[in-house]
């Protein structure tokens, strides 16, 4: 990359190295990179999917702190790790196969490049980590920088907050946390912060004029008296003048509010926390989904992430025949809370993504979106049960993990009703490993009180939702991300007594049977009928407590395949496997699950495929 | 229970019926009550066992709660629960039977009495549950206050934090949060409220004042700049002159802090917040321990959970010829920290519990007692391990349950070294269902990369534990609650190597084999001795991964039993049995593991003779 100076070029993104090149730059050529960015980010996601929205409001930042620091070195921790397309841009990485199989992931990953020192993709991590990669640097007497990006809805989940009072108490191995405050939930406090108080809050002055006030009024009664009653003064303040902020409490020193889109600004920001000597808070004001009409207008999250989509019209290429699983259920709730006074519903940051804007539209009084605050969801949601209430709690397989405990703890083991619809169950494509739906099915598994179903069409689910408000204790259904044809709603609803599994296809000979979890279920179906294979087809729609009766019809069976593309071996496979076991089949028995592992990106029938989990591999072990 | 007026009478405490006594109790009597709860408790527990720290703390704001509040419709959360045995006398409840089978919980238990409103264990949940509580108590249009009584040691956990900004967020749904600080933890930001803050904070002139004052302010422009001028000092003030609190931050009205102690005081400020209408905190201060004198001295956590103990000496009536196994991981611990530069130890508030204080002693850089905050624990080990350092997370296992995520996520997905001690593994007795320590086998399991291994005997434990160092990611050391005869140290170091099992004993005949897990083991082995039985006897002391090698060796073997009293089915068990399955194994298995259920206190003898895992039970299999 060859740069003359005064001249404003355009550098060829997919041609950087690393992110040298930004010391020699002056703001117009930052300014330009920054808009030559923010264009390619729309194309590259317009055409692979990914998230846009906090990737457009942290492009500035991010070329100010590659401007600053020297992550060769200096180590940055995205948090959550969506937002760092320009980083990876900017460290080398072109984007052309964003989220493909063997391409550059949507998040950090250090086997990827030495400029990603962490990895992340669950929420609220960063601080924790950067406060353990201090002392470990410390301790080594090392000299680095450490970095925290971290935006504000992240910042108020109880795992940051928790790192914040950690890294408060050791202000000294210095880290600096870079807020990127683009309003998406912190409290209106923490955003006003005046530009006063920017002025006061970096000057020695004061400091030293509070500690002799401090001083001088505690030496004489008087003084003392005196001093208490401006004590009296200044508690009435802060009760009733002062607004407070999170940084405050744990007190933290503030670099900000700046316009987090101003790179000069920012760049001044970030050379001011760099020669503190402690930890500090940068704090940026942004604007989500800068710089495209759609994603700037955004209120609800429909920009955060995408398909492809078309840029001038800014329209989803779905296929508008195609329904998804999330948006079945959501209709499933909708009508439930309209026959049913007494159900709740509760997200946690997820209502765009589990489709749940209609319920929430019609029963404000009975829905709640708690933002990023996956364990409080579970556990409001077991207060209101105890008052009689039926919870039903929308959440993410992958981010439900977070709420282990307190589904263990404050759910089953109350054995109190509750519905949990876990989304995106299975595997995810192009998330890739942080975002694997794959392993809920083993960790529910290890709760005792707790039923576990996935329909395998979509005339199954009504059955199997109206059945989650009876009298079961924790109720998860599981779905897979994507969807169905539209058309498979015209087929009427399937009754699907509580814990049983439905026979699809019956045999000739007692040689072959297949037990199959989940809409793939229906691809082999179909490819068993088109082979004309003699085979039992069982759809086993409850996982726990499974269809034990039908079980023990199975075994003068030559061979059962236990097929489950949707979860790791350590859930359903396993636990029928060793069933059988005890009920002394003496047949062959070949578990088809996803292996004990963590899966990368690639597309879901990618994903399949490796793991002969697709139909077709399954066909074939007949 | 009579009691004559203006005459100070003892109360029987064992034969209180509920709290409607208290009403008519002038403080002279209430006082006397307070100091013969006291004594009860001290005697209680140095008979039984249980949690005395705590629960001497709170005796006289439990007596002003039952006085204040009506608890056959109020409704009470206390937060853990541990702290509840004062609430469980004036509620008709007496104590004898505490923590023992079928006797009083050690915690509040819904099925035990209606005036048990919610059950705990855990920490942390209880504004939670209170929020979930009020919302439904307000959509049903009821009217009884709901109080969650909380330490400031649980308050500053991630899911408490979470709660606080929720119920912040939403104080018209009245939730009163008493705030029982005994400086366990809380920073002393919080603990500096002045006495004059408390005039002040009561009184509506301030509000009005303050309302006023905006409002005129910001009609002229020179009042806006007047305003600006003053929200500058504001500003200064808030950074440099006065102490922040959580509470301030999140815009909560406080009453307090008092002496919680003082029950006169500690009545009145209940019922100020009775009277308010929205979400208020009631601030108390008290001495944890308090009225004996050696708990009152106690800053290490020893009179927390206690086993008997003399009244009269303090002395515990431990066996002195036993060594507990957390002592015994803690001094293998000690001396890998000295022959290895890059340990560091990590624990959430249970180094006393685990034994650790040497370790703390010894390394003071290379530990960290984080608080109670198991999520950030394990990410902040995360950090320290990408940058070089072999974290040793130390962790009840029943906690462990609150970090399962990020030890997926953050450990075990990015495939770091670390080594979890995981404590108090197994069934542990008398602190009940919402303790035990069965489940992470199971949970374990789910997450691919991870190691799980369990000794049968001390001799095996340097060996796993020094293996545990190696590279082979996230390793788990079970160990049960208890201990062994410090005799058995004396037997020499045994060699296990990386994954595999340990044959015990031959046999003759192929014929019957068990596969056993832990240290009942060696009982097991010692019955089967001693009836001279024909049993192969295995030690499975790797879990996960297992010894495939030495399973396929089995298979011409008529019966295999796999014997795992320390985890419920979900786990090694049925992982063996469904391996077993697929190896085409024809012989009969029995699986003799815990059910997949909750288990109530009673002795752990008792508990194992409940599920048919007594070790003479394991042997009349055969």
């Amino acid at each position: 990359m060859s740069k003359k100076k005064k001249e404003l070029q355009h550098i060829d993104l997919t041609k950087i190295e690393n992110p040298d090149f930004l010391k020699t730059l002056n703001y117009k050529e930052l300014n330009l990179l920054c808009d030559d960015i923010r264009k390619y980010l729309i194309e590259t996601v317009s055409k692979n999917g990914g998230h846009l929205s906090s990737n457009l409001g942290v492009v500035e930042s991010t070329v100010a702190l590659c401007k600053v620091f020297d992550f060769s070195k200096d180590k940055i921790i995205f948090d959550v790790g969506h937002q760092c397309y320009t980083y990876k841009l900017l460290t080398g990485r072109n984007l052309d196969n964003l989220r493909q199989k063997d391409g550059v992931s949507g998040f950090q990953k250090t086997a990827e490049s030495p400029y990603d020192h962490y990895e992340a993709g669950h929420s609220s991590t960063s601080i924790s980590a950067a406060n353990g990669m201090a002392i470990a640097r410390d301790l080594k007497g090392e000299k680095y920088d450490i970095i925290s990006f971290i935006g504000d809805a992240s910042i108020t989940n109880g795992l940051a907050v928790e790192g914040l009072n950690m890294c408060a108490a050791d202000k000294k191995h210095k880290v600096i946390i870079v807020l990127n405050d683009n309003d998406m939930s912190i409290s209106k406090n923490v955003g006003g912060f005046s530009k006063m108080f920017r002025k006061f809050s970096n000057s020695a002055l004061y400091c030293k004029t509070r500690n002799a006030y401090v001083r001088i009024m505690n030496k004489t009664p008087v003084g003392r008296k005196l001093y208490d009653f401006t004590a009296a003064i200044k508690n009435w303040l802060k009760r009733h003048l002062i607004q407070m902020s999170l940084f405050d409490y744990l007190g933290f020193g503030v670099i900000g509010p700046y316009d987090g889109h101003n790179v000069k600004r920012v760049v001044q920001a970030l050379e001011k926390a760099k020669k503190m000597d402690k930890s500090v808070i940068v704090y940026l004001k942004t604007l989500k989904g800068k710089g495209y009409k759609y994603s700037e207008k955004d209120n609800e999250g429909t920009w955060h992430g995408v398909g492809p989509f078309d840029i001038e019209t800014g329209e989803f290429k779905a296929d508008p025949n195609n329904i998804s699983w999330s948006q079945q259920y959501a209709d499933l709730l909708f009508e439930q809370m309209n026959n049913q006074d007494n159900i709740y519903t509760i997200v946690p940051g997820t209502m765009y993504g589990s489709c749940l804007q209609k319920v929430f539209d019609f029963y404000p009084d009975r829905c709640q979106d708690v933002g990023i605050a996956e364990e409080h969801a579970v556990v409001f949601a077991s207060g209101l049960a105890k008052e009689g209430f039926h919870p039903v709690i929308s959440m993410y397989s992958t981010f439900l993990q977070r709420a282990y405990d307190e589904v263990s703890h404050d759910l089953a083991r109350m054995n109190v009703n509750a519905t949990i619809l876990v989304d995106r169950s299975g595997l995810v494509g192009q998330d890739g490993n942080t975002h694997q739906g794959i392993y809920d099915e083993g960790y529910l598994y290890s709760i005792p009180n707790t039923v576990i179903a996935m329909a395998t069409e979509a005339s199954e689910t009504k059955s199997i939702f109206e059945e989650s408000f009876k009298n079961h204790g924790v109720f998860a259904i599981r779905f897979p991300r994507g969807g169905f044809p539209m058309e498979s709603l015209k087929k009427p609803a399937v009754d699907v007594k509580f814990g049983s599994w439905i026979i699809s296809k019956e045999i000739n000979k007692k040689e072959n049977c297949l037990i199959s979890v989940g809409p793939n279920t229906n691809k082999v179906l179909d490819l068993i009928e088109e082979n004309k294979l003699d085979v039992k087809v069982i759809k086993a729609i409850y996982l726990k407590p499974f269809d034990l009766e039908m079980l023990k019809t199975l075994l003068d069976f030559k061979k059962i395949v236990i097929y489950d593309a949707y979860s790791t071996v350590n859930g359903f496979a396993s636990s029928v496997s060793s069933k059988l076991m005890e009920l002394g089949f003496k047949g062959q028995v070949i578990l088809k699950a996803i292996p004990d592992t963590f899966v990368d990106q690639a597309s879901v029938k990618e994903q399949e495929e490796m793991f002969g989990l697709e139909p077709k591999q399954i066909v074939e072990l007949f």
